[in-house]
């Protein structure tokens, strides 16, 4: 392994070979004590991190899942507050055994991702660490706070929909850990639920269109549909009754599961990393914001209604209710092992 | 190990009960997807992660020591930049072992540290993660970038300027990790000596003032004064030419390296962690800046001058040329160890 400032210059050139552009609010970028930015309106700032053996495996992920997914799920929670994305941070822990090549990997999917949503590496740092970490700092704009879209705005008689889909991320982990389960579905099949587990996507652009529409309130599903309704039921001191419906279940999740002696319904409502959102919806602003979001190239789903009271109703499409417990990013270490 | 809410909840208590404030800019905090600020004016962000075994050891550091460097040392590179600190992000890798207690204790430190500077803390994140570490991002403010001060700005003819003492942070490693050598100096020197190490102090005040006053150039010494030298000598296009003065290097450094085997003018100019300023400015802006900086807690010192060329020359105080290898994030996880 090179020292720091040569793996800090690696990771530049292929940040620049992904395409990642300049930032039109930073002045001083990546390279001094701090990046310096000018960023007008309001700012919306998210950190999340992920760790081998905890959100990834180094022996089931590629190198560039691994630096695409550190991105998508930290730019997932600008999704939810409706922002544009525009710098990010990154700090690396970077283990004695993990290669200039698989470190190229990582910096290539970071890249393709930062890439593809205009966002500006702003500046990172590099340390030793016993295990591969990322851990990202993102920051969204917009032109004033009233455009943002918090957890706490969600009133009764608010519709609620789901952009994306669930149960993916989790039969994918499934797979990746057990690949003994993948005769369950078809080949294609099998591949896309791993790329959901591999490869998230962050639905800025429903994002922004569901702000723009006029949201009350909205999240990323990432602690699974059951767990973040009932972080917007708390929030908001309302009651989420979810309907689950059939076409926002990932394909193969039923085969999947049955397959792995797992309830479908409950891995669908609470495996966690779908980076789906859901959003709460006036009425009256319902059709404009189908309307919006399905311009985007993620549907929307109607999922329900926010009621009075507290807590979380999530009924699967055979009308049975499932649990809302969540996936625990500090329990979870050994989720999904085959133990 | 309780799950990531109570453990949030547990950090926010012990924030609270150290009295960090709530940050006039922040207007959504920590608990949403993400927190929103108003930055107004310019903004100077920047990145620092610390890891167990590379940057600290939990067998030799208080968990409170923990929670202070991590936010010092982040703070250090606002205080680089002339920048008033205002939001603080972390992001906590907690191994299974860490009892509550611990992380109270790292919780406390951060906010003595948050406390002191009037730093938020408005969002964070944590993980499960088999090593502990703490990735903090801090974001400060300027009225417009023209008050920051960069690395790339040092010219010929200007005076060096060194804020703080450096030495101590090193020469405190050695005294944690080999306790056999505390005797080579006075028990309130040896615990100043570790003091440097384990609870480093970010010279914002110092740096405020530097800015204010007209620094053309300014770095923390944290790779070791040789390193950062030769940062500021690379980004300007400049020669460093840096006479260490006796009063520069911390008491008991010269003992504690010599007891060691260790050059006590090498353990000086590149021991790293110092987190002492360097700044370079005009001559005729000299006389007020020194002023300035002596009105804040830390004494300035003059440390050289810019020359024509490249690299950098540091002298100690008898005049003998030390290298200026520094001190390396990636490659360091054995310093300092007996070997």
């Amino acid at each position: 392994m090179s020292g720091e400032f040569e793996l800090i210059g690696l990771l530049r050139e292929r940040l620049a070979l992904a395409g990642v552009s300049a930032g039109e609010r930073v002045v001083v970028p990546s390279g001094d004590d701090a990046a310096v930015t000018v960023p007008g309106g309001a700012t919306a700032t998210s950190v999340d991190a992920i760790v081998d053996g905890v959100h990834f495996r180094r022996s089931t992920y590629s190198p560039e899942a691994i630096g695409a997914k550190a991105l998508a799920v930290a730019l997932s929670d600008l999704a939810a507050m409706g922002a544009e994305p525009g710098e990010a941070y990154v700090q690396l822990g970077l283990p004695d055994d993990l290669s200039e090549d698989e470190l190229a990997g990582v910096g290539d999917g970071f890249g393709a991702v930062a890439a593809a949503h205009g966002v500006t590496v702003a500046g990172g740092d590099v340390v030793a660490s016993p295990v591969l970490f990322l851990a990202i700092t993102v920051v969204g704009h917009a032109p004033d706070t009233g455009s943002f879209v918090t957890r706490s705005g969600a009133e009764e008689g608010d519709a609620l929909v789901l952009i994306g889909r669930v149960g993916g991320a989790a039969a994918g982990l499934l797979l990746l850990e057990r690949p003994e389960l993948r005769d369950t579905v078809e080949a294609d099949v099998a591949t896309a639920l791993i790329e959901r587990q591999t490869n998230p996507v962050a639905l800025i652009d429903a994002g922004v269109a569901l702000a723009a529409g006029g949201a009350s309130a909205m999240i990323d599903v990432s602690d699974g549909l059951g767990a973040d309704a009932g972080h917007v039921a708390r929030s908001s001191g309302v009651r989420l009754e979810l309907d689950l419906l059939t076409e926002s279940v990932c394909t193969g999740v039923k085969e999947v599961a049955e397959a792995a002696g797992r309830d479908p319904l409950e891995l669908a409502a609470n495996g966690g990393e779908d980076y789906a959102l859901l959003a709460s919806v006036p009425l009256d602003r319902l059709d404009a914001v189908v309307e919006a979001v399905r311009r985007t190239s993620s549907g929307p789903a109607l999922a329900g209604r926010v009621g009075a009271g507290e807590g979380v109703v999530l009924r699967g499409p055979t009308g049975r209710e499932a649990s809302a417990a969540g996936f625990d990013q500090v329990r979870s270490r050994a989720r999904g092992a085959p133990t």
